[in-house]
């Protein structure tokens, strides 16, 4: 999540108390949401008690708060991922049907991977990922693929920004890092093993629009001990390149529709 | 969409505006944002302004709005609805595998019904709903569902605020339907053929927590001439109970988990 000055307007402040859910929190109490908005306890109060009236925030009996569905509903209608989700999902349930393990679609979104839509293995290894959620570019699947095709400035501010160990093989040296994505650039897939958790292993594909520019990741996660490259990487690569065709002919001649897009991960 | 009066407040009136693209449209101008949202064109320029500014929308070159990538992810950590497609999810996989057809999960919600998730039969019928769309309950198989379980104040409602005509079998004449929901009472699942959309035929069943309240409906959708009850039924049953337990095992000992939408929809 990029940083955000301390909110001066009244619009600031309501994007800031609904920014401060962002993280995953599911629940926030009052003084938890004036900390991370940065807001006076006085005006916070106010302002949730509004936004619950809006149905936007939802108050829990426990005096806790947490996303309204109103907010759900009006956020689903984004069309810069709801539309690139819509594309997915056939190839995404033929890739669980040809493999049942998980399926996640993600684009580059402020130097992290942003989960868009994830179908679950229900006999694979468990994943907690959720869509909305945000992961570490340089330990997942996905990651590594965004990365391998980000703009240079992106990689290097990665690569200089500290790579957090997540996993017993996470790959927290920047230049192991670098060869590791230029392999990906090479091969056009990527390989994690207990990098993000200990026991799950991934491949990962690229997603390109009409003029070839990488607009999202796809991967299957499996369990490290049945990961087979030999099994997953075929239904991956297949599934990637539909999607792509996809892409490019649905988005022709709409050129800004995935831009928004690319240009926050830029 | 519940009716809002003209917003006061800057916060009621950054609601209005977001509130403005809850019905489904991917873009609006300024002009017809502030004619939704009620606000003066001052106040909705600069108002926008800051939103784009905070990501929460993004203005497209050809000078429109959309929702933005933010403000979609905020709203899918919204609990109440991705805990019940949390859960959801690997049955509705299980069913898709099984049948190939359109699998919907959707709740009440103001009278109408919310489609919290879907897969994408790509052999099947081609359905045009997305998640977070809402459908009117008497057309649809996860509406005469949710309504034969409503309260009966919602049922009533419903039944004398008029049934619009959607396809050429809609049910428009409320004794009749009346009847039709006694009978998914009696027989715990619905049937729709070419009432919401000509060639679209659905079952439906509920979805149960652990009071053996109602609290979704999951449904199949699949073309007229080929939907089958002999063979949509049975999956469709077997997955609705298997979501039941595992929703009265997961909310128990959390009231309020799902009491919000169940509130929300009475």
């Amino acid at each position: 999540m990029a940083e955000r000055a301390r909110p001066i307007s009244v619009a600031g402040k309501v994007m800031a108390i609904l920014d401060a859910f962002a993280l995953g929190d599911v629940r926030l109490n009052l003084s938890e949401i004036c900390r991370r908005s940065g807001l006076p306890l006085a005006t916070g109060h106010r302002l949730v008690g509004e936004l619950v009236a809006g149905g936007f925030l939802e108050r829990v009996p426990d005096g806790t708060y947490r996303i309204g569905t109103r907010l759900w509903r009006i956020g689903s209608q984004a069309p810069a991922v709801t539309g690139l989700r819509e594309l997915a999902l056939p190839h995404m349930e033929d890739l669980y049907e040809a493999t049942h393990d998980n399926v996640q679609l993600a684009v580059l979104r402020d130097r992290r991977v942003l989960v868009v839509e994830r179908l679950r293995g229900t006999r694979s290894v468990p994943v907690v990922t959720q869509v909305g959620a945000t992961l570490p570019l340089h330990a997942t699947g996905v990651g590594k693929v965004l990365l391998a095709y980000a703009p240079a400035e992106v990689r290097e501010a990665v690569l200089a920004g500290g790579l957090p160990r997540h996993a017993p093989r996470t790959i927290t040296d920047p230049e192991e890092l670098r060869r590791c994505v230029e392999q990906v650039r090479r091969s056009g897939y990527s390989v994690t093993r207990d990098e993000m958790t200990l026991g799950a292993a991934s491949v990962g594909a690229p997603v390109r629009d009409a003029e070839g520019a990488v607009v999202a990741a796809l991967s299957l996660v499996s369990r490290t001990r049945s990961a087979d490259l030999r099994r997953l990487l075929p239904p991956l690569t297949t599934a990637a390149r539909a999607l792509s065709r996809d892409v490019a002919a649905h988005w022709r001649g709409r050129p800004d529709a995935l831009s928004a897009e690319r240009k926050a991960g830029a």
